[in-house]
This record gives C-alpha cells, sequence and structure tokens, in this order.
C-alpha cells in the first residue's frame, strides 16, 4: 500500500506534512532577482544591508517558489494532485537573509467533493516556514486539487 | 520632473500601469519547473498535453513571478518602492502554455499613509495578465509600501 499515491482521502484536517530544511545561498537569491525582481536590496549585499531588509534578502516571490518546492517533494510529486487554481494568502512576515535555513510544514485546514468535477476534491492547506531561529518567515494558504482513491479505482 | 522616482502621490486611485508584453518560452517554463516546481506538466510536453493544462504549462508560481518582472519594469524600478508585506489575491484562471504572450496592467485601487511608519504610504494594486488572445490568464492583488514626497524633500 505504501507506494500507492496520495488522494483525495489522504489528506484529513489536522494532518500535517513537514516541509524542508532549505538553506538558502546569495548566489540563488542573486540568480532569482536577476530574471524576476531585479530591485537593489536582492542583487547586491551592500544593497540589502543599506535596505529595511538588514541584508541580502531574497525576493518575496522567490520565498514563494521555493516553498512551492519544499511542497512538491514532501507530498505533491508522491500525489494525484491536479494543480492549484491559485493563493488565497501569502504573507512574507519576515525577510529571508542570504545563508538562512527555512523549514516548516504543511497542515490539512479543510477538504470537500467538488460539485464540478466527480472524483476530484479540493484540500485547503495553510503553509508555514520558520528560519534557522524559529522566526516565521512565510505564511500562506491555498486550495489544491486531488483525485479521489474510487476514481483511480474505477479508472484501474 | 521626469527623472524624479516615484513616490506615494504618484499612485492615485484608478492609475494604471502598463505590464508586459512578455513571451514565455518552453525553455523558460522548464528551467523554473526544474528548481520550483518540478510536476511533469510543467516539464514535459507530452505531460503537459496529457493533462488538463493541455500543453506545456508554467507553474503558476512562474507566471507570478513572471508578473513581478513585469511590474518592477513598468513602475518599481523607478519609484521609491519599500518593499511588500504579501499578497492578497492570486488567480491562475487560465494555463500558460509554451508560446503564450503576456501582457496586462496594473491598477491602483486604493492608497492610505501608514500610521505604523511616518513618510510611507500603502498602496493597493490590482493586476491583470491576459494572453495574445484576450484570454485573463492571471489576476492578484496586493499592497506595496512607497515613499511620500515630503519625506524624501526632508531628508534631501
Amino acid at each position: 500500500m505504501s507506494d500507492q499515491p496520495l488522494t483525495f482521502e489522504d489528506f484529513p484536517p489536522g494532518r500535517r506534512f513537514a516541509l524542508g530544511p532549505k538553506t538558502v545561498t546569495s548566489e540563488e537569491i542573486i540568480e532569482f532577482a536577476r530574471e524576476f525582481d531585479p530591485q537593489p536590496m536582492h542583487l547586491d549585499e551592500q544593497a540589502g544591508r543599506a535596505s529595511i531588509l538588514g541584508g541580502l534578502a531574497a525576493s518575496g516571490w522567490h520565498t514563494s517558489a521555493m516553498l512551492m518546492r519544499m511542497m512538491v517533494d514532501s507530498y505533491l510529486l508522491r500525489s494525484l494532485s491536479e494543480g492549484a487554481p491559485g493563493i488565497d494568502l501569502m504573507e512574507w512576515r519576515k525577510p529571508v537573509i542570504a545563508g538562512d535555513t527555512l523549514s516548516g510544514h504543511s497542515t490539512v485546514l479543510e477538504t470537500r467533493p467538488m460539485r464540478s468535477r466527480p472524483g476530484i476534491g479540493i484540500i485547503r492547506l495553510r503553509h508555514e516556514l520558520e528560519n534557522q531561529r524559529g522566526e516565521l518567515v512565510c505564511v500562506s494558504e491555498n486550495a489544491i486539487m486531488f483525485r479521489m482513491r474510487q476514481s483511480v479505482e474505477a479508472s484501474a
């Protein structure tokens, strides 16, 4: 049974999935910023220290993308995910500075079958990432669609 | 005056800023997905076509990061932005497929001075991106902090 992919039924409210750890390097921060968020505090150590962020800081969008990778590695890639329609909440609570190590968890908030797509259910999750000092740096909530076990068995 | 950076006062409700255009290549989609969202429909043309997305599709987080780059190029880099605390809304309405060209605009929704940080104001913006067929692919809203002109003049 253990090699069966996760379905809707495997995400009861309250279940938690560990995320990370992931250490963020200055090279990664600069590479992401060059392509997607070329503001000085994300590109340059000096400019970062001079800003309210206090150091070479990851773009919030980079932190969000790293969160996504942690979700993929933790549970999405071994699940029958059908994707997500968006994000309900994304808070960048503290700067993520070069050298920081991020970890955290996703927690299932609520679940419901989709009326419009039989055999698919929606799981609402809350994601939290902390740095190595235990400070919350990122909080996010979103809904992800997963296939139900019955639909997998029906098509097997 | 035209080379002065944009401040809080330059973002009255209703003002619009053009975003893009930006054409998304399959190489960019795969490169982003390899690092941040390695799910089959974002990595492989065949897998994308077999999914509900209908083709090699950008990760939603990739679309969000491209939106950020368009915001930087359109107005953030020539402004006195003090960053954003997060995202209030992010909807991925339609898949972004390799070869699609995205464009759109940011519209100022509302503005208010920050009580906790004199000289800084908060601008709430709504961002919309369409593909080359005029279909809305991404809608987002967030608040960005900007310095006020008075605070710039006071420190000059």
